[in-house]
């Protein structure tokens, strides 16, 4: 693995004891100046502290921040008055370790839930991390974020706009949301564009409407849900038009879309990630509804994990999805095997060729439902023994 | 197992060779004389053809029924326009053998979909089964219905109405909704009431509602679920006023609360049925969304399956209720142990003591949203290894 850098950052994870493993579990994220800032969070109603601190830091900073604290391990999630307290102290904390001040911090946190913060080691860690600091620490940063994740998930991009080349650098967590504890989406992207805070706001609503946001393991949203982009401005780029805003819209796309897979394919207990594809809808509305239900049907879940081309599923998940259908238009594929056609079994459907298909470990399941020119796409896993193994017998 | 009788009514059922096994797989309930009949059916856009029939039966017999005749094995669904023909044949024939009209008679199936059914020996077991109706038939016919259950699931309630005691018997299969190829629900219910078309229906919608709408497995909805109620008035009672409407009533949700549960406990790989009670919500509307959200979260039921108080997931389910909570104020209890209280652990939560209750066969989640008075009841149930092993590796 090459070494990730990106102008105007640096990086650190230190082994602060909060995982019993002794796995790295704090790290952070640092700007050498403040850095235009824009995040997403949860949409669940249960947030937790830090979820409700960096929502509240961005709008105080008004979009700077000088850097990102996260712990793994342990989510502060349903900690109460506490909780609100630990996250601040984390954030004032990190602020003096860097030199900024305490609005300028994100926090996050990813792990059990409902038990306190060990505070002294955690305020240990962040001194200790901040100490490490190096333009080179990205991996590091990457694999300190994780909980249950087979391997850390990094990806890069770069794209020309301004007059210079831009770079972007991710990283996320999460073993598909499919971990104990309800272990959470973290995604950070560090960029040096130079950038306002509104038009890099557009660009992350835009790409992760398509990704972040079309991704399901089991439909479970967690409290602690963030993904946050920081932009250095380190790369020099003149100001960005309309057109090379695009463009750096769609390097951050690609970015995601490229971590999102990942995501989905570190799940324990997934072996295939199926890229749910619906055309053929009305509205744009309603294939993604269509390709929701599908991707979250347990009944195809389980036909994936046992690769059993038992299309009458997909039509019965379809017909759930709250969406008028013609069913005797629906057609079904598995990558580019027919196997339901105007609503009943394809004329020429050979279940070997289907069954074929579905020992790939990674596949298309496309559902026309020839009632339009509208689609959507949805990233979808098997629900095996392994999501069970894990969920059910691992102590929170 | 005593024998249960409807007056007026004869039941039947025959091993026709649909199944493979040679378990009974035609079964018949026939009415002496024209029966007010009420039913709900799948809310699946994608429906079964006999749904499909059925629908229309009622709505031309102005909702009299001489017969019901099912078929295990087969659900007749996503077979296109042949489907639709067999449904009709399975009617006709059904009509000629009892000497009724085909609007007369409901048309059910449940098992493997996307094959013609086969219906020669359909046709003969059809035959075979009106030659050996019988008052006492009840017993074969609750047999005659199920697919991959583990038992039949047969339940029965008496009421004193309009100068008379009405009896009424019931039957459900389903796996519950987790059995391989979508196995359906259907659920039969004969009395021997006279009642009108309109109170029945009324009656019928008042007792699903907190019953068999408010169960959940895995939260998909089958091409063919059926509940149908046939009353055949040979109780003899006097015309029901609003207060014996009402007491009938409540018979029947009575029936069909026990029928329900009975059905979620019989799903293969459940161990653990879970009544989810929330209270303390605005409205109604509001405590069911929550009461369902966790009723169908997978990190819930793994839970469930692992007897893991983990109640952290319980509060992430509620908060992805799309509801508006105010999460410092929830509180949860397994029985009588508190697990949280005010949005975070209870203060005299023993760990011990909430993982024992999850031991038991049944228990109740209980969620106080701490911001109304309404409440809301959902049966729910663990998810497995053995519902993976079912779904996956069972061949359609």
């Amino acid at each position: 693995v090459t070494q990730l850098r990106c102008d105007g950052f640096r990086f650190a994870a230190v082994s602060a004891g909060i995982k019993a493993s002794g796995a790295l579990d704090v790290a952070l994220l640092a700007c050498d100046a403040p850095a235009t800032a824009a995040a997403v969070f949860t949409q669940n109603r249960v947030k937790a502290a830090p979820v409700l601190l960096s929502q509240g830091a961005l709008k105080k900073s008004g979009g700077k921040a000088r850097g990102v604290i996260v712990n793994s391990g342990n989510a502060n999630a349903c900690t109460g008055a506490r909780g609100a307290r630990d996250a601040r102290r984390m954030a004032s904390e990190t602020a003096t370790a860097v030199g900024a001040r305490a609005e300028q911090v994100l926090v996050a946190s990813t792990g059990v839930i409902g038990v306190p913060l060990p505070m002294d080691r955690l305020c240990a860690g962040i001194a200790s991390a901040s100490a490490s600091l190096s333009p080179d620490g990205f991996a590091d940063f990457a694999r300190g974020i994780l909980t249950t994740d087979k391997r850390p998930k990094v990806a890069q991009a770069s794209v020309r706009v301004g007059g210079a080349t831009v770079t972007l650098i991710g990283c996320t967590k999460g073993a598909g949301m499919i971990a104990p504890n309800m272990a959470t989406t973290l995604t950070f992207v560090a960029t040096d564009a130079r950038i306002g805070g509104a038009p890099l706001a557009a660009a992350l609503r835009g790409a992760v409407a398509g990704t972040f946001n079309a991704i399901t393991v089991d439909g479970d949203t967690s409290t602690n849900d963030t993904l946050a982009v920081l932009a250095s401005g380190a790369a020099g780029n003149k100001p960005l038009g309309a057109g090379d805003a695009a463009k750096l819209g769609a390097a951050l796309t690609e970015l995601l879309d490229d971590l999102a897979h990942q995501l989905i394919g570190d799940g324990e207990g997934v072996h295939h990630v199926v890229t749910v594809r619906v055309r053929g809808a009305k509205t744009a509305v309603a294939a993604q509804k269509v390709a929701r239900r599908i991707a979250n049907s347990p009944l195809v879940k389980t036909a994936i994990a046992g690769g059993d081309p038992n299309w009458g599923r997909i039509l019965c998940a379809a017909g759930n999805a709250g969406v008028p259908l013609k069913h005797d238009r629906l057609a079904v594929w598995l990558d580019d095997v027919a196997v339901a056609h105007a609503g009943a079994v394809a004329p020429d459907f050979v279940e070997a060729r289907a069954a074929e298909v579905m020992q790939r470990p990674s596949y298309d399941l496309v559902v026309d439902l020839g009632d339009g020119k509208a689609s959507a796409r949805y990233l979808a896993c098997d629900l095996s023994h392994g999501y069970v193994e894990i969920n059910a017998d691992y102590r929170s």
